[in-house]
């Protein structure tokens, strides 16, 4: 290959976009631009109307993705001074499950004139849940007719997939559902709009829209769900290609030459999803490798040659990450948010004083507090449970518990003790791959969290795993790049992609024996508590719920 | 009797003594005075010395105590603008247990030129909790010599007490317990000061010095927690008159008349307890009306005619309260230290601007938010444990608790949680009265926590009690006042002087029967928390205290 030549990563995200230009040899990152969405994310009320909006919805703005390609792609470009002929390759990674109706041309059906004031017409974000209802019935359908992919699931698929949110349109407002042609990941609408042709990944196929063993959900189950629904796989999902990840899905059409200032005809990849994208570009996709992206919530990926039934898994996905492995997926629902929950409600002036005075925002000052601390020395247990339990419980209407309070208890105590009740879950989560047969050989690291030295030691510790932090701080747009560079031929695979483009520092952390050995004893309770809240035990957690007076409920 | 006889009561708390001026006839408070203890209390270093104490103690300067009767009495006199011969008697309150070392002419050992430097020699206010050692000693032992007292104190007799303390001193300072004549109760100390004769009262002896039944521990008892402790009873604490509340201990010397500006001569009652006093200054001195004196902790006092074992009371002792009924008294470790604590460690300043704006305190804005609530809206229960539990559990090793937390709990949720945990664990002390057959037919309140709207409709709601409040401010010194009429003989017993000089206000708040419903719901839930982390199920708070490093504990 030539020494310039050069690919370019788009990572969609929840609030905006951003583009890096990387070079192919070796993974240099030679320039990066982002580009906030005008709309951000469409929760109170529709822009369109001033219409308000219910509840738990998320809508986005699909014009708001074209504005990413047309400025943040360009100034990619300038950023890192390079010409456009040197680019042989674009790929983008999106947020998901992030599905939206639109017709067989691909327009949007909230593009379509009379369909402008119509919420359902709009792209439902990740984090649209207000399908829960209809996720309910799915799975209690599924595991009435005992479907066999609901095992992939961890025995549960959640309101924020494709089924659920295409039900409730269908429900909720059933001409849209009827004018919908195509029912699509914002993940692979964006490669249609890059290449001009429909094309389905096998990521979001997988973990998003129930794709297992060759075939989606029957005819016969959708129709059970709802006699109008039977047609929906045939109809709205199926039919163009399921392409594997790093595929070439087409060739850049002149259009999106125009919008991106990028030469006609490059390699555009089969579309991907952040936190799986973000695997290659941490050199963690072998067998054995789990990443955690650490963020608001953790996502853990990680591949293996097995197909095992991991308890509260999200999805085990065959070429979920790569082609040629089985693909897992475990997530913790919050990690960062719970720590910001806490700065922003629990944490009283003089300590925000005290941060200003050191030139430190109130995380970096509890965390400095927090850092000295023996293990144990707070004398407290949390459970991590504040936004519910994904992995390995798979309950969201698990919350958060502290035990140990003492009128000598001060804020970086329970600071601390929230940071290792998320690495006790992650802890968790790991056993229990393990105890599946999935091995969990090292653990990698990428997402904001781990600039947090506090963080990152506690983890370490409590999991008896050095931890290798991912070498890029835009690891998404990275990884994207990868799988354009081997769509575009320059690689074989992603493996060697990877290899050569991927950037990751080993052993950063490593687990202090004493301090684990430590942690084991306080792990014990963890686990005695989570068990007693969680499967069995007290179930406060849900009477809490249900004694909520109803008009009030806030969340 | 003449229509301007006044007497003077004067409260002995923790950081000052109040004198307040009270008409005989009906009890109006004509005039008070606070004297502030210089010394405070002692908890870091000896001031004589500057030596540091270890963790846990707390000691007072008897003469802080002399200069309440020097400087609080006469500018009472004067802020009521009452002649010094209209007063016919004087009676007090003291915080109990804060025994003192004295010679057997009554001079404190810490003024004994040769052991001023001694820590020991000094009195240990009630919460000195250095004799944990002790008590878990002499605990184990009355219940191995199947002692017929200990069921008398819940099974549990404290470290606060006359007992563990002494022991404390006998072991660690065997000098000063050598040269110790008397070992005496501040609340039977001033008394002495006042009318030259040394008396104990019935109060601190059966609640704080395990008399029951006409007797102390036995010798043999003594002697098996340490032969040098044999004669502890004998030698140290009895010989003088055992009197009844409310008797006259003696006339008031010169020397305290020069102190205080009263006639010599005038009637001193005997010494009596802070809580126990205002029992009939409230009115609630007839059987099943039991009195909680709400502040940094409560304390609930309750009269009645049979004598039973109620599991976890602090106490029950005949003539306790008034001389003709068994007194009992039960408590809660904490409950206005709680609130303090939340708000100086969880409350965040946007709420504390707030509450500037509105010209409030944090607590008033918090109450304020959290009185709108419905019951059950905030999702939480909370364990009121944050200094362990006296009743019913009687474990100071338990820790506080909160279930059901949030992205979206905030500051006036959690404030409220802790609100109801109080109020949870108070009528968890109500039915286990009523369970033990010592029914408790009315509540009253005094202490600074009821002037807070929302605790006390809380606890109306939560108990399904009316509550009735105490009419006055001070109502420790008007209870002592009480006490000092009948010591004059202007009344022939404190029911008669309560009845005339006591002042309630009836049935303030009154329990709401939704709302009352709704909290039943909740306790259930409170009742299996509190029995899982309790007496059974888990034991983690022990287990997190047994795994904090040694070195680095902090309380």
């Amino acid at each position: 290959m030539a020494r310039d030549e050069c690919v370019i990563g788009i990572d969609f995200g929840t609030l905006s976009g951003r583009a890096v230009v990387v070079r192919v040899r070796d993974g240099a990152e030679l320039g990066s631009a982002v580009h906030d969405y005008a709309h951000a994310v469409v929760e109170r009320e529709l822009p369109e109307t001033g219409e308000r909006l219910p509840p738990d919805w998320a809508l986005q703005d699909p014009g708001d993705y074209i504005d990413v390609l047309r400025t943040a792609v360009p100034d990619a470009l300038k950023a890192a001074g390079v010409a456009p002929d040197a680019v042989i390759g674009i790929a983008t990674d999106f947020t998901a499950s992030t599905p939206m109706p639109v017709l067989s041309d691909g327009t949007p059906l909230c593009r379509v004139e009379d369909l402008a004031a119509r919420p359902h017409a709009y792209p439902k974000l990740w984090k649209h849940h207000a399908a829960q209802r209809q996720a309910d019935r799915i799975n209690a359908l599924a595991e009435e007719r005992g479907e066999p992919w609901l095992a992939r699931y961890g025995g549960r698929i959640s309101s924020e997939w494709e089924f659920a949110k295409a039900l409730q349109v269908l429900e909720e407002d059933p001409d849209v559902y009827d004018r919908m042609e195509r029912w699509i990941e914002g993940a692979d609408w964006i490669i249609w709009q890059l290449c001009g042709e429909e094309t389905r990944n096998a990521c979001t196929a997988g973990y998003k829209a129930i794709f297992q063993d060759g075939r989606y959900p029957s005819e016969e189950f959708l129709a059970a769900l709802d006699e109008r629904f039977a047609g929906f796989v045939a109809d709205k999902v199926a039919g163009p290609p399921l392409l594997q990840l790093g595929s070439r899905a087409g060739s850049l059409t002149a259009r999106a030459g125009a919008w991106t200032g990028l030469p006609e005809g490059i390699a555009v990849a089969t579309g991907n999803v952040d936190a799986h994208v973000t695997a290659p570009a941490a050199q963690a996709i072998e067998p054995g490798q789990m990443l955690a992206v650490m963020g608001t919530s953790t996502c853990h990926i990680m591949n293996d040659e097995a197909l095992a039934e991991v308890p509260g898994m999200c999805g085990v996905v065959r070429g979920g990450i790569t082609p040629d492995l089985w693909g897992y997926e475990a997530g913790q629902s919050g990690v960062g948010d719970i720590f910001a929950w806490f700065v922003d409600n629990a944490v009283p002036p003089r300590y925000h004083e005290q941060a200003r005075e050191r030139g430190l925002d109130v995380h970096g000052l509890l965390s400095q507090l927090a850092e000295d601390q023996d293990v144990g020395e707070h004398g407290l247990i949390a459970l991590d449970w504040h936004s519910g339990n994904r992995s390995v419980l798979v309950d969201h209407e698990l919350t958060g518990v502290l035990v140990g309070l003492k009128l000598s208890t001060r804020p970086e105590d329970v600071y601390r003790a929230l940071i290792e009740a998320t690495a006790f879950g992650t802890r968790k989560i790991i056993e229990t791959f393990d105890d599946a047969g999935i091995a969990v050989r090292e653990l990698f690291v990428a997402g904001g969290l781990m600039r947090n030295r506090a963080i990152m030691q506690i983890y370490a510790d409590v999991t008896r795993h050095s931890l290798h932090l991912i070498g890029s701080e835009q690891g998404p747009a990275l990884g994207a790049a990868m799988h354009a560079a081997v769509a575009a031929g320059a690689y074989p695979d992603i493996h060697a992609a990877s290899e050569a483009m991927g950037s990751v520092r080993r052993d950063v952390y490593r687990p202090d024996e004493a301090r684990a050995d430590a942690y084991d004893a306080l792990y014990e309770r963890y686990s005695v508590l989570h068990d007693h809240f969680g499967p069995g035990g007290d179930d406060v957690m849900h009477a809490l719920r249900r004694l909520r007076p109803r008009e009030r409920v806030r969340d």
